[in-house]
């Protein structure tokens, strides 16, 4: 990361013709660009002057690989639903982006506590885990409970009534009581994947 | 309840006059008399006009016990931490004053899951679980996807920051995706105790 | 419930794809299904590939009955005005569908209060009582009054302005001083429907 | 009001120095004057220099009066529970202070609607009503909804937990779904008062 | 009002099934009717069944007018902005409906007290003042300052940013330390129109 | 100002060790010094080791003055009630401190417009206004819609209920209409003073 | 400002009708005219009427100029981000059409402090500095210390999740610990155009 | 951590009772002890029954050392004021007593940009940084915007007004547009130093 590693793009909201001129302007330079929160829209229209542009419905990514991506380590990402999922995706891709090996555990939520459980030894193999959740957001702390690698809790929107939009997913995990835990943005899976890759990096190569 | 089984008092915030005058009255008509979330300086008033009048500190509850009270079926109390047992036993000492008999489980919070797992033959047998938690408040969550009994849901005030006075576990509760489950005011142990005794009572006697 | 009384899927921000595959998943192995929040269209995909599938726009329900439905007891869901009957039919229709018997009196809010009063003797009929109510949130503390049943209060989002999207009713509903009341999430009738079922099967047949 | 009638001072939070100042202002101009929110403390203070000042210490209010004071049509001042009567008494006095008359049904809470209903004939010879509640809040709208009278509603702090400081009886009196009902600030008794006295003069004098 | 004056459906998100239904119900039984907070489609749906039915685009008012109004006293109905007299209207017009003569002045907010200095000889006639404000909000306390009739406020959700869609005013005007003013909903012109009508009614007639 | 014009330090919950070393460090380097924020307590500390500071308990503001200082152009610093006083006088010590003349008009709340409208003349002849206001938090509005000069907003504490610590004249001022204001933190007299100042010397001295 | 230098129309949420005559009126009067908050709609209907109107889509502003500007002095307008550029260029088209020179620095967000240090000569000849920012919000705190102009800040709605709509970047900029700032509504780039031109013109001119 | 490494106990809230008998148990089992947020009279309990136990009064910090402890690695702990030590010194104590290097590098806010600058080469020795800060919150956004490890942002309850006890920092750091940071609870010293040094570890020792 800040080393030739790529470069990272926040679409959303940004009027096309400004989309188009950064896209152009990193490609120009050979780097490999990330661009997060992107429409089918603006794909399509990043696409019409980059043709090797691709496009991830699910997770709203568009990526441009100029040279090819090494993976090293390991980082657990995990859902309490379905509908996580997206949010689940933007951080396993931005990690898989930047060079981790990802596993994917989804679905696991707290209300039925032993799909959790029958997924723990997995769990337990990688660097640091993601943990995505809405609605309650109890899946992070409990997951912390259960292992001695960091956690990144990533609180989702997901939810109706007094879920207010995530926020109460975001305070749970705020004041979760496990050991090991810390929170980003709601719906922020870009930034739990990157600082999970910062730290599985630094498990895999040490402060190097 | 309703019928001669007691009436209550809620003590905070009342004068030393109102308070005994409301005491007083009960205690002439004979019935057993319940005051909640009263100080030790009001039980000490209380006290000195009517000297059965019994006061548990941790729970704040005065108790005026004139016809012995027969408890029937079970309800489990069930808290995250150790300092929610003072809402904890407002609730449990509720219970058993309108008639129930209460089983005990403190301290198996969700960070720790193994704690609670080992305690899940016990909450089992219950007819209803009052489950008690301040910070995240997972516990109810955790509770009502693993029984099919309904799993009366008390927020604690207990935590700091992002806990913003039990908002944070209110919120986490009313979210929760487990089936079964319903919530009381942050604190409200007295609600809860009330609410699992209609329910235990239903259970023991049906709708008679 | 939990023992093929039938399974619950809920469809809100769930892909088509996903959606069909958990109905058909559930289907193959010949459970009774309830999926919630479901729009019009996501019924019609699924009609497409289950052909028993019936859909009740009111309360956005989809319903696999294959297993015929024996009901018991007796749950009262009462609303404060019109708009509120969505909720209620989605909490009324979940819990027939695990086998309560329901009845519905509807538009008797407190700005009226002549018009509960008159529907008392009806109300104390039921093991149960489901509350449903907007705006001001009022009628399950103003029932749970006259009562000694169970009350679970459903705050709906109808409403304007101060009403904040339910919270004032969720507020209201969680400050009730009457003595039996509990709440679900802002427009949950789905999570009443269910606990009031496992309240009303306690009072017909006990802990079994 | 505004004729002569009488000053009010609002003495919470102003240093003794400033606060005889004004009191001492007033008095020589040979006002009646009316001080709310004082303590005890504020009360002596004035006391020392003003040696005809009254104090009510549960409503806080400080009274000097000079000119005698005629009374005149009738403001219903009810509460739902014995802890919301300092702000009441703050409403009565303030009203009848300015020249009404006024009646106190106190303890009328909608968690036992019978004690409502066997006062509304009281209720309804009122020319105004100030109804004033706490926790859920729910009492002004029940009553609008039973007279063709304006009620002013008074949230008060009285509760904890989701009460937070009033403001869940402040919501639930601004969404009251009863016609006829408008709200002044959590415990102000005061404003209360003033208002519903500018009423009653208007249905016994009209507009002269 | 509440005896023959006429009735209210408050239109908003009721299905046009309902909504015919009691309009006709209404219509039936020769009332006058007030139908708020409805779409121009849902008139035409009336329109359809019942053709003397009004409508008002601005307020969004269905009238069905039988019996022929008779009109007293006098109202000031008062707005900050232009983009608040969509919210006057709701209010001028509802008090019109139930007998109370209006007069509108509108466009006089505080960021330009001249407009409103202006006006005040006109304002102090009527026997209650409805202002109504959004953004700041200050209009109502400004107005309530300079006469002694009642002052019944109404925020709008006019404004953007820190406005939170109406809360702001709210807050403004439940603070206003001028005497003589109580609140209702944001946006609720019809509940403004209500109790202005009941207070004017009490000026001109008395308690009769 | 950051010219050798004066040290600030901000006192509230610092130790005394630390506030002590921290006076004596710019003591030395012989700056005049504004602590702000500071208890009679503090302050006491200080002296013994400080001779020369003085102390003003309404403002709570500490001052060493080394060299002597010339105040030049003016700012009017108002208050809506005597209550917001503390905060105005911190601003105006603030202002004096780094060199400007200040005048000061109390008291001249939009509850009774009058008053300020008979100070308007004096206002007129600032360069820049400080405008103090709790509760409802109007005045600041009022005076920038009638003044070509920049207002500094500022929200005081001062209030109760739905006041919330100042969040409604907080709300009020960012929300108001005029044109010409601007907004520091609740009762932030220090930060007002010193903006305005800085506008003040540009007006004297322009862009030197 | 208020001398013939121009007059402002709020467009949005106003019926065309209104705003065409507005436009109208102030456009007879030989007025200057800014219309802020348009959208493409609104101005298509005002150019119908007034020909010589003209419309930037990117702030939403729209312009009628008859006299010639001359513009003095210096504002520097800064953006943390490109999203935030909308709300900047209303704020630097409103100083200019005031009759301020502006300067613009966009896209220099803290979280690259190197992008802002490279820019602060060029910040610190300005008169008075806007500076826009959403998120965290963090730049007008980084820019005022740093410089000895006054600092107008701008919170914008540009964000998501635990932003809610600005109120974020708000409360940082409310917050800030740097000496000479102070903040003005969510996305209000008109309110920071109109006061920092204020400033810009003491400066150049003195109090005249 | 989790394996002998110690024990922890969060002291805050619990019975003197409670307290000791929790400490002996872990002392008895000859674990290193740590208590977080203890007073200094909870301390003094402790400290009769077990007398190595040692406190640090800053931090509110129980530490009872029967192991020695090896320290590996580097964390840095910043803060933006000296307000915000205590915090920091839980977090720099807590990632000691389980064996992390520590360095401090306190009163370094981002209103003194060039403090933090002169600063970075520290900084950036370490595998993880801990940035604690109030008011505003900015620093850790921005030390993360110029670093390639990952930084754990603790808000502190640092500040007054629309502060909000914390909720404005903590807001600032979860929108920070900085890539390589998340957030833990308000004041949460403790949770930063634990998972600062779970990194750290990593970076040491790898996955091992
Ligand atoms: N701790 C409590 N929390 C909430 N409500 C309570 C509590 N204790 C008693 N109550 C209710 O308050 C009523 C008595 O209130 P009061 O008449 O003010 O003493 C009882 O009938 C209960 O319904
Ligand atoms: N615009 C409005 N805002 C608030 N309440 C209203 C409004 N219009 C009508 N109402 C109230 O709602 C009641 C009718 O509600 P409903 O039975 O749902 O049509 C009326 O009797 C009025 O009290
Ligand atoms: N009352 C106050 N409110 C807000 N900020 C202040 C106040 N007094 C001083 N400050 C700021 O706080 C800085 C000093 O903070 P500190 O280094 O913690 O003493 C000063 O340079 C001012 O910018
Ligand atoms: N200051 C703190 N803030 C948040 N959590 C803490 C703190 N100190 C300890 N903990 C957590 O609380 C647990 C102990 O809680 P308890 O069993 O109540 O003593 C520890 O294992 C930690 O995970
Ligand atoms: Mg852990
Ligand atoms: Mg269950
Ligand atoms: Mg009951
Ligand atoms: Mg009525
Ligand atoms: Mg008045
Ligand atoms: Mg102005
Ligand atoms: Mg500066
Ligand atoms: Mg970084």
């Amino acid at each position: 990361l800040r080393s030739g590693f790529g470069e990272v793009i926040y679409c959303s909201g940004k009027s096309d013709k400004h989309l188009i001129k950064i896209f152009q302007n990193f490609n120009e330079r050979d780097f490999n660009v990330l661009g997060t929160r992107a429409s089918k829209e603006q794909f399509l229209k990043v696409k019409e002057v980059i043709s090797e542009a691709e496009y991830d419905e699910l997770s709203g990514i568009i990526k441009i690989v100029k040279k090819s991506i090494d993976k090293i380590g390991c980082i657990a990402v995990c859902t309490g639903g379905t509908s996580d999922i997206p949010v689940a995706e933007e951080a396993a891709q931005t990690a898989e982006f930047f060079g981790s090996n990802v596993v994917r555990i989804y679905d696991v939520g707290v209300a039925g506590i032993h799909r959790l459980l029958s997924k723990m030894d997995d769990i337990r193999k990688a660097n640091c885990v993601v943990a995505v959740a809405g609605m309650e957001g109890a899946l992070p702390g409990v997951i912390a409970g259960m292992i001695d690698k960091p956690v990144i809790a990533v609180p989702t929107s997901v939810g109706y009534g007094a879920n207010f939009q995530g926020l109460s997913s975001l305070l749970t995990m705020l004041n979760s009581c496990a050991e090991g835990i810390s929170v980003v943005n709601i719906d922020n899976g870009f930034g739990a994947g990157y600082i999970s890759t910062q730290i599985n990096r630094l498990a895999v190569r040490g402060n190097a």
